[in-house]
């Protein structure tokens, strides 16, 4: 690395027409993401391309390139993960057919409310029997587990889908976030016993940990849930739950722990080495890359726009050729001698060969989030140099063409690094605790994810859950964090039912 | 490379039980693909686990591991090729409003009949307006691509996405070859002049080419398909036929020039540097995946099983140890040291570490179809050697660990030549020409595809193809071969009607 320039600043004009295009795509984008997180979202997710909302069926999105080539990095490096602890990849139909829907009773009683339903197809008319589209696909895969599962020698099963769920949802849709179609992968694990099915759920919170914190840079805090806030069939559900730059959470995913109840509905039973047959126990995991992907760029993106961790982004590097009369041609080249040298190290590159002005074209990917920009002018083809920009901290050096590979590497590593620490550090910032009820309501108020002494997440305690949604505005019980160590001691009590408290749970507003 | 084995024999017990297993997937696979294709191909996606058939609702298959995983790569081979091209991925519902499903009259007279339709959600009851399950989707994208092209500028636009489509076919179902619900990539594009949408269907035949022949070892033709015979609302469909074992043929990718047909009806116009609105010009493109996989087993397998193209096998190299009570530690772990190597080659490794017996073990994994098997017993483990089985030809050959990086590159290269040459002198020996009716008959009769001189694949030829179909027991014409060149002579006429032939058309019966 050699002379780093000065930062460069970040005053810019509030919109700026490109020169080629005609449309609102290309206009400087700058909106504060922290003060107004809810236009940023929209807006970036509209001008960035990542998404357009006009399909014009509710909930149903169309993921333009820009998010989905980041969403395809995001399932490999998920997928690959899921590989190395041994899960196989598998593909089940998209359809459940309505008597093996309604087999294990809490889990449609869930569920019914959001399926949609076939019923006819084709000219023929009615189909014998309903076809659910799937919400999610235990009863679509267990069925076909109970024919699979002999003996002991037949677990652990580990499988796992790729794929769609639908779900007809009440609730406001969100882009990304909240939909009536969405993409993630989902496992579904069957073990001899009840110790295995725990352990699963836990390896499936370090997946977690591994994928979205240390590859993705998301914080987050596990957490059991409570009772009342079960999958629809769990014994337990730990879930992960991120916090949007309002200071709102947002639900990543969560991992449940069947134990015996679709293994009895279904007939998942193995026979011991004596011959003796019992139920299995089970575990599922349900990360939704669709919604992981809108976590990830709200927690990462700047009042400028989108910044992408350096594995996911759809162009890791893009080259911006500044063109002067003189010696046009030989910028060119240098820039094309450049992004063949960069694809060759196995990145995605681009070069910006429009005719827009270098300022404009600095803006706009900018705004789309490409980690690592490099500049190209007279000075750096006649000297072998390149100029290399780095998106998160806009820091500007000059490198020579043999540094260059080296110098991606590292800056794409130290990108990861400190947007994963800036992520995290808002995180913390957003964290109290409170003693009081009082102490809560200021917490909660100011956007904050607040832990508090509470009765019990038992079904005992689902009152007090809906009396604090009432007192506060709708905030949420989310459970105790997985890796809490402290017990509450005798003095600390329910704020709301004044019992003694059994244990620590963190309340907060949902986005 | 060291000395050669004698090749191993072919002569295997009719059935054999393993030892460690209750069920039937474990016997030694016997057919012959050639004299018994129907029931190889049923038996061998049961027995090597492909996938179950037993969901319960017609035309939707469960996909197991060992398809999914070489699935999975066919995909990322597919993708690579297709952005190598310039093509970006996006993704768009699964889901069509009928009012878009219905605004080209031709698409939706050919795909109603098979369309799955959603009418009811929820508890809530009916829909405001059905959604059709796509069955292809021109008509959930065209209206979006009507919304993105504005000026010459935006295009051409090159799209695919990777997913399922269903289709309420009627006739019967085959695992992979034909069903209700398919896995596939299609490919959407559009451009200025019906000239480069001609270019872009040749593309996507040279696409085809680089994938399906060079990749995967399929042999096919590419046809031109009679006017009869087209994608509903296509100016041409131009596809791929490969032939299964008993010489029928298999449809493979398509590419359709849809002209401004659809355009027109979606409004997809573009204006040009003057100004000037003008329809735009559009093709697209469907390679099958779940098809194509079906097709490449059915072309590679013999009758032992089946043979993966080297890249694609869901296990590229498995290793056997050899456990003699003596040195069984000592083989066990040089057999993990040689997994943790090839692993790191980048190579899809697994030692089989069952309690079969090696026999056994070599049996199950060549019906499985793995490229390479790595054979250690006590003498590889203590000279550092191994033994290398390849699959296609059961060659057996002693090499030492330090040159196996060079020998699984070389043996996994020289297996993807080899059956890839054998695939297509098969292909080659199911061809035939037909000077006569007579001999039509008799080709057919022993199932050949069959090149005869043919009046016209415009509209006034399909009275004779459908003459064709009756005398020939449903054999079809195919079209005509993107590559002849040749032009019948004037004493060449139409089998059926006399009329002097205009073309070469291949018939054949389908699979």
């Amino acid at each position: 690395m050699a002379k780093k320039k000065s930062k460069k600043t970040t005053t810019k004009p509030q919109v700026k027409k490109a020169p080629t295009k005609e449309d609102e795509s290309l206009v400087t984008f700058n909106i504060s993401k922290q003060k107004n997180f809810s236009e940023w979202f929209t807006k970036i997710v509209q001008i960035a391309e990542l998404a357009d909302m006009r399909y014009g069926v509710k909930g149903f999105l169309v993921y333009q390139p820009w998010s989905t080539i980041a969403i395809k990095r995001m399932f490999d490096l998920y997928e690959q993960e899921l590989e190395e602890f041994g899960h196989n990849p598998v593909i089940f139909p998209s359809v459940i057919p309505e008597s093996n829907f309604q087999v294990e009773a809490d889990h449609v009683e869930g569920f019914a409310p959001e399926v949609f339903w076939i019923s006819s197809a084709g000219s023929t008319g009615m189909l014998e029997e309903r076809l659910a589209l799937r919400p999610t696909s235990e009863t679509a895969m267990y069925p076909l587990y109970s024919l699979w599962i002999r003996s002991w020698r037949d677990l652990p099963l580990k499988l796992y889908q790729s794929g769609k769920v639908w779900r007809y949802e009440g609730k406001s849709t969100r882009p990304f976030l909240r939909g009536r179609e969405f993409i993630w992968i989902e496992s579904h694990n069957v073990f001899t016993t009840m110790e295995e099915a725990e352990a699963q759920t836990r390896e499936d919170m370090q997946i977690s940990i591994n994928v979205m914190h240390d590859r993705f840079g998301i914080p987050f805090i596990q957490f059991q849930r409570p009772e009342w806030d079960k999958f629809a069939g769990a014994v337990h559900t730990y879930a992960a739950d991120t916090l949007m730059p309002d200071g709102r959470f947002l639900q990543l995913p969560s991992t449940h722990l069947l134990g015996d109840n679709f293994s009895k509905a279904f007939g998942i039973n193995y026979m011991d080495d004596e011959g003796v047959s019992h139920p299995a126990y089970q575990t599922c995991y349900g990360p939704a890359i669709s919604r992981i992907f809108g976590g990830m760029i709200a927690v990462h993106g700047d009042d400028s726009g989108l910044i992408f961790p350096f594995e996911v982004a759809p162009v890791q590097v893009v080259i911006v050729p500044i063109l002067a009369k003189k010696q046009a041609t030989k910028v060119k080249n240098y820039a094309e001698e450049l992004r063949m040298l960069v694809k060759a190290m196995g990145y995605r590159v681009q070069i910006d060969a429009s005719d827009k002005r270098p300022g404009d074209k600095y803006y706009y990917w900018e705004m789309k989030g490409v980690p690592i920009r490099l500049e190209v002018g007279r000075r750096e083809a006649k000297e072998d140099q390149i100029t290399i920009f780095r998106r998160d901290n806009r820091e500007k050096t000059i490198i020579s063409k043999t540094e260059l590979e080296a110098t991606i590497k590292k800056v794409g590593a130290d990108l990861n690094e400190s947007i994963k620490e800036r992520a995290q550090e808002f995180f913390d910032s957003r964290l109290a605790s409170a003693e009081t009820l009082n102490e809560l309501v200021e917490h909660i108020k100011s956007r904050k994810m607040v832990k508090i002494p509470w009765c019990s997440i038992d079904l005992d305690g689902e009152n007090c859950a809906e009396e604090i949604k009432d007192q506060l505005a709708g905030a949420e019980v989310r459970g105790i964090d997985v890796q809490e160590t402290k017990i509450p001691s005798k003095d600390e009590k329910c704020f709301i039912c004044g019992n003694q408290a059994k244990c620590f749970v963190y309340v907060g507003k949902q986005y």
